[in-house]
């Protein structure tokens, strides 16, 4: 599942309150299970070495879902309910700025925009999940919102600075929303996908033509946006998130033998697939509000991690699906050839299945015994607590912002933590 | 013909100096061709007030090819010549900036700026045209070297400015080769084709995947290159062109029946299609140089008005191919179904000729009838009239510029003007 997507459902699914009943949560802090501690594999410390930068006191371990010290409704924490009407704003911005010259190019795409408005609640529809991580950055824009924020100077030429401080965030969460649309209207073409989340895709339905040509006018779009916030800083941060989601595609498709079973490997595409386009909208919010750059590292980080936490769990619903029981899941990583972090950590404990992975998964033979080797081992376990180490840093990010005593601003740091646990208790 | 790829060989050809003896070239004059006037339709008078603003002095009517007053030799006219260490520079840099992390997306993406060496002399190969806008990008850079060139001040923060103005010109100069490459890429995933200029295009050999993913890659890279800059009126200048080829596309593609039969559409189009990119990247070249809103504009005239001449003279050869007798040419347009100004000429002559284009022509006889109607009408000669007008504006502009006493300033001025007069005296 799509990262920006999986979000959505998850603070829809959250506003729906099904399972979740406004539990108790400590404040943030890294217990290490130090029961498992000493299965740390080599991969883990790799990845805690390289993506813990920014963050050192952290010790990557074993960790548990940390909670908040305080009771807090189930109301306060929908991370939808407390930015409703922006995001409806927002949205409708998004549709008036696709709303291109020639009509049949604006209808197309805006085909993944399209949301329903119910009672006074904007909703996205069932059919296309919408908002993605219009949220995250909405929330993060109000948590950022320390004493003094004063938007940095621009002497250049030309155009006319958008001055509201909010207004130019909210352009951020657009642009974020037109690249991340863009990247999933190409991956359909890549893919030769005819489905996409069980409709049929642009493309399919109109032809790579239209999905090529609706791609690059989002991304078209989104570069005059971001042109007219006239921060170059933030020009070059999104500017390589669309080099990141190109060379993380690439990755995926052309990789080594050695390089299929390498996590760091798999964990650096990973991060320009997923958390790129996230961490650096993030770091962007807080660039726009003229934050300081050690302020900004952790706006950065938080989305890095979240991203990472949400596409580690990801690969362990691929193989255990909401059964939470090996093989229930759909399975398309590893048959479409796609090794990913339980393969990975499997092969630590079982050397042997790297034979069967360079073999490849075209024989579903193949399939079924990498699958009884992930069985064996703790595979599916030490990806959760990978999952959860990142949830924390994401956590431990935000907590580690300057204080405030501004309500409002605690309220979004507060919804911004539960989404880190959201992401990781999630199940589908 | 691409535009680009036409100005490269227009000047492969001046090196060669087949067709071209030195003639004598007088000063730039609009010489009414009075004889004519009379039958000037209401579209050039359309054209003629939208396409010369800021050229007010200049009036449409009939012209004549201007000549020069005085003798030039032809090497010093040679605009490939005159730029070519530079452009062996820049390609060399271009073709660095292409090797991304990922080997088989770098030799994919290098694919259309495949280079051959000759001797000392940098030199395409014959399979694949390179050089495109260079050559006119890196004349109108020292056509503008005007006594104070002096780069804007930035204030942004972050990243480094690059402080030599030619480098940063240049820069200009591999991005506009990055989005007109890349644009290529994805044109062909979006026609299907399965050649692009005789050889096998790269996504009939590799699939619409690595086609769709190099020019995103491509995209990117220009974006990142563009945001390096660190001048956000240029940002804002090449993420417009992105938009425009877009546009320009999709108005191609989607059209009704009256803007099909509309002149003023056709031209709209073509702008987008061919003369926004090499316009706004001269401009960008001005802009960079710290010129005036004068000057930047005039260089974006000069740009504008090149791709306007060169794409009139294209949809003419189109029908009449080297032979200069009608019906010679590949016929492509209009076998596509794409109307262009020698039958919009001839419907205005012939207004019966819009029944005929209305009911398309996927039947070969209804492209017979036309070719009938366009013989017997004036379309090719005042679509002929219609480039030398804008070559003509195209040179005017560069006239205009402020005088300058440097030998080198004047020389890339009439190469500059000469490279006008052989986009409409070519005959491929």
């Amino acid at each position: 599942m799509s990262f920006y997507r999986g979000l959505s459902r998850i603070s829809r699914n959250l506003r729906g309150g099904g399972s979740f009943n406004g539990s108790r949560f400590r404040s943030l802090q890294f217990l290490a299970s130090h029961e498992h501690h000493s299965s740390m594999g080599s991969a883990e410390k790799v990845r805690s070495f390289v993506f813990t930068k920014g963050l050192p006191a952290l010790h990557s371990s074993r960790y548990k879902i940390h909670q908040q010290s305080h009771s807090i409704s189930e109301d306060e924490l929908d991370p939808f309910s407390m930015v409703a009407d922006e995001l409806s704003l927002v949205a409708n911005n998004l549709r008036a700025m696709v709303v291109a010259e020639v009509p049949k190019l604006a209808s197309s795409a805006e085909y993944f925009f399209r949301m329903g408005v119910e009672g006074k609640r904007f909703r996205p529809t069932g059919m296309v999940d919408v908002c993605i991580s219009l949220q995250v950055l909405l929330l993060m824009s109000t948590a950022l919102n320390l004493s003094t924020p004063k938007p940095p100077h621009h002497f250049d030429q030309g155009g006319s600075v958008a001055t509201d401080l909010r207004t130019r965030q909210q352009c951020i969460a657009e642009i974020t929303e037109m690249i991340h649309v863009a990247s999933l209207l190409h991956d359909d073409v890549l893919d030769d996908a005819d489905t996409r989340r069980g409709i049929g895709s642009l493309n399919f339905v109109m032809g790579n033509k239209l999905a090529v040509l609706a791609g690059d006018f989002l991304l078209s779009r989104a570069c005059v946006a971001l042109a007219s916030l006239q921060n170059t800083e933030v020009v070059s941060l999104l500017a390589k998130v669309v080099e990141h989601l190109v060379t993380g595609e690439t990755m995926q498709m052309s990789t080594t033998a050695d390089q299929r079973c390498s996590m760091e490997y798999y964990m650096q595409k990973t991060y320009y697939k997923t958390a790129s386009l996230i961490s650096n909208s993030c770091k962007a919010i807080a660039i726009l509000a003229g934050q300081t750059a050690e302020v900004a590292m952790l706006a950065f980080d938080y989305g890095k991690n979240l991203g990472l936490a949400f596409q580690l769990i990801d690969d362990v619903l691929d193989f255990t699906g909401t059964s939470a029981s090996l093989g229930k899941g759909s399975l398309s990583d590893i048959r479409h050839g796609i090794v990913t972090a339980p393969i990975l950590f499997a092969m630590e404990e079982f050397p042997q299945l790297r034979a069967v992975v360079d073999k490849g998964f075209d024989n579903p033979d193949n399939v079924d015994i990498a699958l009884e080797y992930l069985g064996k081992s703790r595979g599916i376990q030490r990806t959760k607590d990978l999952a959860i180490m990142h949830a924390n840093l994401a956590a431990a990010a935000i907590d580690s912002l300057p204080d405030s005593d501004d309500e409002e601003v605690k309220k979004s740091r507060r919804a911004l933590v539960h989404l880190t646990q959201r992401v990781i208790t999630r199940t589908k």
